[in-house]
């Protein structure tokens, strides 16, 4: 899986353990990346964001999506990175017209909240997200082969949120009222962003993605049926049209679907390698749900510790740490003859992004607890 | 248990539905009451509203609580009456200074922030509360045995995220920054929450109140372990304290976590007659976990249609109701010769507080329709 395609326009890779774990594949350690790991915590990333002058400014700019991708790196030894960029790219390049107010959450300019907006939506032409695709390649160029290179997109799901609600929103009423009250739209809108999303996470493959990740952020607001109908159903529709191999390596496909711990037995029989989980879920549960056995069929898990550990001290931090490292359980370990044998393996994550106001130092103390107490359980 | 004692000061109920699923007794019909269902929605209680000034001003008035408590039984003919109050009567009594600036949450003056804060804490005396326990009384006599009234308070941990956050919060950092990194501090709040709660609920029991809720609204932030050390704990903390009669009638005691599903077998373990879901909750799966066997153990279920089927069709709305009550399965039917078997049962509710934009007209449907299709099921 390490070696590209003679003439691949990339290095080979040094540190594969994130993508031989997202293939239950066992590991010397845990690999750990952290979900929004390039962002505002980083005194270096304010600087960058200040020359950009604007979120956006900063997510089209190839050279600064590039620093950014790359900042955490520097500071920790993580076993991924992945593509800075947001998850409102598809809408914005639908026409919704994407904008960051200072202090604010992101903001559409044109929601769609009527039978004529819905109609109007198409797959939006891949070429005004090139931005997004000439950040992956040059990110992997940037990377040299240290780690691999994760990308994403919103799910269908929680696309459509934004586009009806038109900015975050504490109760959903917009969309979900438009989706109690008119099914056929809401199905034609989630149609039309699982092609789009599928497109662009083809797109970024071809670019240089070695994994992809659909974030279902809302996915967890949804009653039992509606999450089945209106979510998962259009993320399944994602996931049949992504591409499972690219410049000779498999690529592994994460769906992180927050509060979504109660479906996790359907979640289990999505066509993706790896579910992400976030904080209310026991992993060692998640394990015995859908992580397999050895040899058989499952997902890797990936999460799922609480961003808000990282204001505790280092001591309390590793601690949590090892706890959910325990949670999940014995590690997976190379059979003899076998190392590709595959079995329930974990990617270490937080259970949603990190906050803003972490201490960078704090976040050292979980990385490297990650790889000391994870090498331990495997001793 | 409808007849009260003699000497009771109360009239005798008339509707005893809500009481006999808590006790999971056969009903002609499902129960339906709706959480907030005194409230914005109702231009009447806008019109209250506006003549007591203020929020508090509305909730510490005996005349005007009871007033807007009866105002949504004129309308539809729920089974249950609630306490109009807030859930931060407690933190106000213990001297934080509660205040709810226009368009805006509530808020705290004196957030409890350091240990000298924590420390500072004590059970308030319950006389800086007699406007709720005179509001309890007050409306149980207006409501000349109607329906039965349901006092309420919230959860020890929901309390604190208040008390720390000093108003609402979308990641809970300071709360659980306290949690992570001074658990000692965090465990001796609860504590004192706990012990103030039961106060609390055993003074409105006192004061006439037929049923008790807690609201642990926030339960559901907390991670796995996190969940069962600070919240789950501490209501049971509170639920062992609790009158368990009153005035010769059983008091039943109902729990509700918002975003608590992945918890039901532990909440089941509660000593408490009935769980309260949120809409992400299958109301069938967690009957097979919690509800148990005609004859046995185990507790009635309350919820949880998503609030925002309300912004439906009445068609719609109908259909929905139908879902959510065909999901809990067949209801629990009388025995002959010995009605008061008890079995699964199930009280309708919504999965949280009504939205104050519901159309009023949609209310009369869903209450209507829960009370039409649930009868049919029976048939």
């Amino acid at each position: 899986m390490t070696a590209p395609d003679a003439g691949s326009p990339f290095a080979a890779l040094q540190n594969d353990t994130f993508l031989r774990a997202c293939m239950r594949q066992a590991t010397d350690h845990t690999p750990v990346w952290l979900m929004r790991q390039a962002g505002r915590y980083l005194p270096e990333y304010r600087a960058t964001r200040a020359k950009a002058g604007s979120f956006m400014g900063l997510a089209t700019n190839t050279d600064y999506a590039t620093e950014v991708t790359l900042q955490p790196l520097e500071r920790y030894p993580l076993d991924a990175a992945i593509l800075f960029s947001d998850i409102l790219t598809i809408p914005d390049a639908m026409g919704l017209g994407l904008s960051f107010a200072i202090g604010e959450g992101p903001k559409f300019a044109h929601p769609v909240r009527d039978e004529a907006a819905v109609q109007q939506l198409r797959v939006p032409d891949m070429d005004k997200l090139r931005y997004v695709f000439d950040a992956v390649t040059s990110i992997r160029k940037a990377l040299h082969g240290r780690v691999p290179l994760i990308g994403f997109s919103g799910s269908p799901w929680t696309l459509a949120c934004y586009m009806v609600e038109g900015a975050g929103s504490d109760d959903y009423r917009l969309v979900k009222t438009m989706m109690y009250a008119r099914p056929d739209l809401m199905h034609h809108m989630l149609a039309i962003n699982a092609d789009a999303v599928a497109a662009y996470l083809n797109a970024q493959i071809d670019a240089g993605a070695q994994a992809v990740m659909i974030f279902d952020s809302w996915g967890g607001v949804l009653a039992d049926g509606a999450f089945q109908q209106f979510s998962l159903a259009y993320t399944a529709r994602v996931l049949a049209q992504l591409r499972r191999r690219h410049d000779g390596a498999v690529i592994p496909r994460i769906v992180f679907t927050k509060g979504g711990g109660l479906w996790l037995p359907e979640m289990g029989r999505l066509d993706c390698e790896v579910l992400g989980l976030d904080w209310t879920v026991n992993l060692g549960q998640a394990r015995r749900m859908v992580g397999g056995a050895v040899g058989g069929p499952g997902k890797a898990l990936q999460g799922n510790i609480d961003p808000n550990v990282l204001f505790a001290q280092p001591e309390q931090i590793q601690a949590e740490v090892r706890r959910v490292l325990e949670s999940f359980g014995p590690p997976h370990q190379a059979v003899a003859g076998d190392p590709d044998q595959t079995g329930p393996t974990h990617v270490f994550n937080l259970g949603h992004g990190i906050s803003q106001h972490t201490p960078p130092e704090n976040v050292a103390a979980l990385v490297d607890a990650v790889h000391a107490v994870s090498r331990q359980l495997r001793a």
